[in-house]
């Protein structure tokens, strides 16, 4: 059996430690490396093995970050920064350019712009493969990163809270991270930019998947001046993890509501993360830029909840996070770009079994029951990467069963109501909603 | 003295053969490679040594496919995926990019749209140099594979019968594959899309260098339903080659007549491969897509002279090849992608002299006598590398003399026919048909 | 302390010597390296290491180059052809950009169409750093390959009589040989196309830094035919060097004056070296060719004081240098650009310190003294990288203090006037000149 990494939930906890404790190995090596004089060798690891970077999007940061981290390992890399242009330019299915890469490499590193891709590539290949990005879905292994910068400078995640700004709507970065925070047991603060807020699958993919509940602004205004624009803090119920989705509206039980808004009060108080993200312009549908964003200098950072707040980036930045937070010890923006490549040393080794210690030999259970239907639905994700003309040639149709009225696309994650129950019995064509202009379920449902 | 493979010719069937019994070891070792535990090393045969891939076209596939079998070798690799963005913009010759790229490299892999480009090239470097395509003319890597393919599944070339579907006027692979089929002795059974059918120069040079025979529809038309649309077959004698050109209405012996007529009969009865190839859509002039064009799938092959037929396809596959056949045990195309890199191992290995024993010193000797015209003859072939503006600046004047009437370009190979005989005196400057309107010898002639 | 290569100034005479001896030994060892049998190993003092080439233009020819040389010293490379693509369209700042990729690499090669946009990127990372081409400024490496071509054909650089053809105006090439030639005490004559000369700002230059000195035609016109023309001459005073400006007209002392007239006449008499540049049509400003151009052929060649020259070109050509010269022994352009592999070997084995004795810890000390104005200082220059939008964000300014009324940035090298001496006491706002609508020295000063 191979692994993958297609999104975090393709890595347990223990496996994700793991990765962690192999980065700190690597990233004292590669210290010692840089050190003249070098008193390490060459890592030899990966040698003979070749990795290949097939991105149909060019990303040259996460691109080379992957070919350092195997180059660094001792491997080679075949580089494809435009496959775009050539075989898919020609009409050809991402399911028979991997059947073709995976005869030259030992493992694959995939960037598309379509929603799932990733997951789809991964099923038609027995070679390993990482998802570098798949449209506004995920990029694992930045959160990876993420978390691993958190984990380098906090005891632990369980209990951080985490102030999220700017584009969090177009940010599968942000909606990466976010899953993950709420896994791992961290509060999350929104402050996004006007209109650019966390979205609705996301909001719900918390609750559902991870029991991470939101605390509107009215229960713990008190906390806040009235110009602060953050109206809702998600807290997570430290254990054990609830059964059924607690809104805080739909709370039955009044001590346990107390309980959260003292949560998010204490999440308020003290900002342990200041995680800055810039406007996703190339993903803005019309042109319109937000009528305000958040800017984070060291004058945002000056109220006392920010007194010990790591700020952190994805990069590029551009205007919302000032240059007079370079020099400031709670910038650790550039440090985190820096792990990039100890972390992804440890997948890779992880993944070619060159550590075989690291990764277990089967992926982690599924979360929730796979529904193949037996005639043809489609995925109402119009950028879902089953929708694409050159996908169509062939059947690729898998949901999960999130309840007994909602199914969520295997491959891109949106949900999906028919007006029959699933579960056993399938619902007939009568049942589904008519195809055109039928509404993802975050927007309509 | 250095060797190239700019076409299968420069290569002799023993040679050949010699690539193909390395590419099994070579095989042998990638499989094991992938066996985890990992029981070979990296092969480091190549250590030391560099491939540079100078394609002036996109094609991340066959460049990628080079890339991993100098990788596999233990070598490495200077890629220049669009150096036509570059150099060739600023209006230097290919004579000038080669003799500045050898100094960077051991090797150079070619891929120009001028036809003629790698012959050109090869004779201004002295590092060896493998066409990756140029132009319409030969793609010989890919017909190695092709071959590769072949040897792999059957016993032997000789009599084996191959339907040639699609594109066949556009697709330089289909034509050099076709000259390999008839010099190794198989038979051809064309089934091209409306429009697309063999060119006529290169039915002309199956017959002139290969004696691979014509044997139209009405010979054999019993063997076919009326609606099939296979209306010639061309057949190789099986030995002793025919020094004359033997038609099938020149024929002028009735018992080989008769004979030849046997021999497509026995070609229709059990088709052994089925070459599958998508329109050349690129290729096309105007816009206009053909009529009819043949698409493979369970149904076509479910007649039963294809019961045991191998499909191949160069790929990438648009529709003319359908996914119903992916797990088709006669579906061989993934595994002939897969061979491209051990092929290709052999032949880097053969040309680096990593494994003298492969190639001789000497290329083969040349199948016509050269002439080198005394005053400016052009090729009368628009595409050819020796027309192109920044070529114009020196002389690059080469042809054979197929008889005493025809001459062919040495770079692209299309033909030309003075007026007057060519043998020892030159024709004067009269006899040559005038140059602006001149049409080459396949259309014209 | 890191060492970079953005100007030759940043190598003393010594280390440019030492770079020179330790290319010999790779110019032989890649010598042996391409003789079969293979007499040596792959050289191994690179492994492990990693150099990134950042090219934000395309250069195949320049990246391949460096990149080849890594290779050879057996380490890797991290290629991004086009990081402008990605990046910088997002609008990140060169100064990010870098210290991203520093983590990454062990060495930095930048090329980047703005000009100082090297220096500035040197001085946000402590990975070093060698400019590969900063717009029209400078490209060192390649002035360093044209010094080490002359070395190896030349007893020395003293003395020696170059002729710069073509487009001087425009060819960065051409401004830091020209600088390198006047270090070394090289004589200089110009042969532009019409209206390329060398610019203001470049010939005076050559006096401030190099007290290499005009002598114009009236001064030796009888060494040359009515209708060349050759009409200045820049002299270097073997030794020891001037300390104040001798320019033609301005000498003081008539002996001295003599002098210089009889060197450019012996200057004249036999050219050692004929450098040839192609018209930079990418950098022309409205689209019109120049009226005239020289063409260096067999015949341009034929006059006597050519007998013995080299004939030399950065290549890629166009038509400024006949194909007739390939054959002949005085063209050594081919061999110079097989030259940069050794050198650049030499270069990186200095940066990286593997081999320590090659470069100073510390670089040669500044020529003049750096100048940071209290308040804002613009560069005049409007390709200064210091002018780039995405670079106003944090502060950049420096100059080098030329005289009392002359500073010169920092990064571009482009120099300009306040109305009020600078040195100890800032000038006011109101002695620098109105911004808008205000001249770069060279055309206004």
């Amino acid at each position: 059996v191979k692994r993958d990494l297609v999104t975090l939930d393709d890595l347990s906890d223990r496996e994700i430690e793991s990765l962690f404790s192999l980065a700190d190995e690597y990233l004292a090596a590669l210290g010692d490396l840089r050190r003249p004089p070098r008193v390490t060798g060459a890592l030899q690891l990966a040698a003979g093995r070749i990795l290949s970077t097939l991105f149909y999007e060019s990303s040259t940061r996460t691109r080379l970050s992957f070919e350092a981290a195997m180059l660094r390992l001792g491997g080679q890399i075949l580089a494809s920064a435009d496959p775009g242009k050539t075989s898919a330019a020609k009409g050809e299915s991402i399911a028979d350019t991997v059947r073709v890469i995976e005869s030259y490499a030992d493992l694959l590193v995939l960037r598309h712009p379509a929603e799932g891709a990733a997951r789809l590539a991964a099923e038609f290949t027995e070679t390993p493969l990482i998802n570098a990005g798949d449209g506004g879905h995920e990029h694992p292994t930045q959160t990876l990163c993420d978390l691993y910068t958190l984990r380098r400078a906090n005891k632990a995640l369980r209990g951080l809270s985490v102030l999220l700004c700017g584009d969090l709507k177009n940010g599968r970065t942000t909606h990466s991270l976010a899953y993950a925070l709420a896994r791992f047991g961290a509060h999350i603060i929104p402050l996004p930019g006007s209109g650019l807020g966390l979205p609705d699958h996301v909001c719900r993919r918390l609750e559902t998947d991870y029991h991470c509940t939101p605390v509107p602004r009215e229960e713990h205004r008190e906390m806040l001046n009235a110009d602060t624009p953050l109206d809702v803090v998600y807290v997570t119920p430290t254990a054990p993890h609830q059964l059924s989705l607690l809104t805080s509206t739909g709370a039955t039980d009044d001590g346990e509501a107390e309980r959260r808004i003292q949560l998010a009060r204490r999440t308020l108080a003290n900002i342990d993360v200041c995680y800055v993200t810039r406007l996703q312009r190339e993903r803005l549908e019309g042109d319109l830029a937000p009528a305000a964003y958040p800017i984070v200098d060291k004058k945002f950072l000056s109220e006392r909840r920010y007194k010990n707040a790591q700020v952190m980036h994805p990069l590029p930045r551009v205007d919302e996070l000032a240059y007079d937070l370079d020099e400031d010890p709670r910038g650790v923006y550039f440090k985190q770009a820096a792990y990039g490549v100890p972390v992804r040393m440890a997948l890779i080794a992880g993944l070619l079994r060159l550590r075989p210690e690291v990764l277990s030999a089967v992926p982690p259970p599924a979360r929730y029951e796979v529904y193949k239907p037996s005639k043809r639905v489609r995925c109402t994700n119009p950028r879902c990467v089953t929708n694409l003309a050159s996908e169509q040639r062939y059947s690729t149709q898998k949901f999960w069963v999130i309840d007994s009225y909602t199914i969520r696309c295997a491959y891109c994650d949106v949900e999906r109501r028919p007006r029959a129950r699933i579960a056993r019995v399938e619902p007939s064509a009568a049942e589904w909603p008519a195809e055109p202009g039928e509404k993802p379920v975050e927007a309509g449902g």
